[in-house]
């Protein structure tokens, strides 16, 4: 099946479909993106999504000449030519192409540039990871200092989740200057005290205000557990009784062990299967 | 005059140059680049850009596949086909294209892409602007905590830069958690003392290490200036008797204002100017 991608007003195939050189996102990652599950045919909290990408823009100070009317038209258009039922979409605003120079361009004269692109994953390939759990490493933050904004300035993750795989693990979780655990390289974190008490990193502009991490926090609540935000160390993350992590793609994702020290026996918690669960359902409703 | 660009072995005509949208350089800014001076149809210290483009590559564990030779003769076609005598010749290689993963891909299955641009300057603009002198502010460094690594991860530089536009000002010189300048949003930053020291931060890891910004100190040794690299604070950068910045394309630039603290009575320094003098004369020699 031939894959398409939209870029700019047009839907090519995928080998046609490319940025000019100049495009500020390959030249300075001047540029903002979001990544929407696709489940049973439905995006997942698109409205969430769209909302986060919104508040990137507006910090960003950019301003594409679309609404979000049509671009939500036009990622259902992007799932639809790719068939894709279960899966993501992914979407990238740049500033456009100009001369390159630092300062922004004219906003009258250089549009921004849309990018969006929608791809298959099986139903089980997370299934399986979710029975299995995963590994994660940790390494120190060394991003820049709004990762509440999700540009596509994202070198420093991919060395961290390099890392991790280079050590056969599947996420990165960081830790900042005072050794407390922000988020992982692409994914919240999370851990559960022995007391069952549900805690991770506030949203203070040190992590990504992650649209699962929300659906999860509301999920929780629902269920009547404890829950807190606030910073926990690494130390206190190996003693935890469980782990996970939560993204877009991932949903909630169990987490068996950090640097090599085991969490719930090496195998993924109940209260994190229980989360995995009703997330699913609430998934579905805001799909 | 048309123009050309070289992407991945090609000439392209300017519209036609593009970098497929799954280029790591445009989903994950997971690319490193150079910007080279020409001056009156010589490339300056391209062995030193492409020195330290080396090092980046290695920083980055990125192997592209083409040797230093081979860039080095793009590099040159580029410059004549754009018939650039005064300006520069810009260079990036990304990791490749790739399905969107932050890990890796396989480098025996994905090739480095290699984009080379080239634009002229008028030989008097940077000249107007070193009479006048430039203004700039100052703003926290936010950058990654790996800015010796020349990635095109600019965002936060992109902010600097507009930040002191709005302002007025040319650059935005970054300060530190200890409230020192580390650099430029995108050239190195100097000051000269009451006693006559040339001082500019350490090339410790919180700066790029310009290669400017070595010709700086080659041509103040060889005037038996006094040179410290020592970290200074904004507050003594506002009581300096002089300061300027170095880079590529703007060489050694006067600064006659820091936050709108008049320095060097308004006006480009004595010292500045000998500096950049000397620095013209030592540019062509490493041409």
């Amino acid at each position: 099946m031939s894959r398409i991608i939209y870029v700019n007003g047009c839907y090519y195939p995928y080998h046609q479909a490319c940025l000019h050189v100049e495009d500020r996102a390959t030249l300075f990652a001047d540029a903002v993106y979001e990544v929407i599950e696709v489940k049973d045919g439905k995006r997942v909290d698109e409205e969430g999504h769209l909302k986060r990408l919104s508040r990137s823009l507006q910090e960003l100070q950019m301003t594409p000449n679309v609404s979000i009317e049509s671009l939500s038209f036009v990622i259902r258009e992007v799932v639809r030519r790719n068939h894709v039922r279960n899966g993501f979409v992914y979407m990238q605003i740049s500033r456009g192409i100009a001369k390159r120079d630092f300062v922004f361009p004219d906003p009258q004269t250089t549009a921004c540039s849309i990018t969006i692109f929608a791809r298959s994953k099986s139903k089980d390939f997370f299934e399986t990871s979710a029975q299995k759990g995963i590994k994660v490493i940790t390494c120190p933050d060394i991003r820049w200092a709004r990762p509440d904004i999700k540009t596509t300035a994202l070198v420093a993750s991919v060395l961290a989740r390099q890392k991790a795989k280079e050590q056969g693990a599947q996420e990165a979780w960081l830790y900042n200057q005072h050794q407390d655990i922000t988020e992982g390289a692409a994914s919240n974190a999370w851990i559960i005290s022995e007391d069952g008490e549900l805690i991770t990193h506030p949203s203070d502009g040190q992590i990504l205000k992650g649209i699962t991490r929300e659906g999860v926090i509301r999920v929780a609540k629902e269920q009547n557990l404890t829950y807190l935000e606030r910073a926990f160390s690494v130390k206190e993350a190996k003693m935890a009784k469980e782990a996970f992590i939560s993204a877009a793609t991932n949903l909630v994702m169990p987490v068996i062990s950090i640097d090599k020290t085991t969490i719930s026996g090496g195998k993924p918690g109940g209260v994190t299967l229980k989360l995995r669960s009703l997330f699913h359902e609430f998934a579905l409703m805001t799909s």
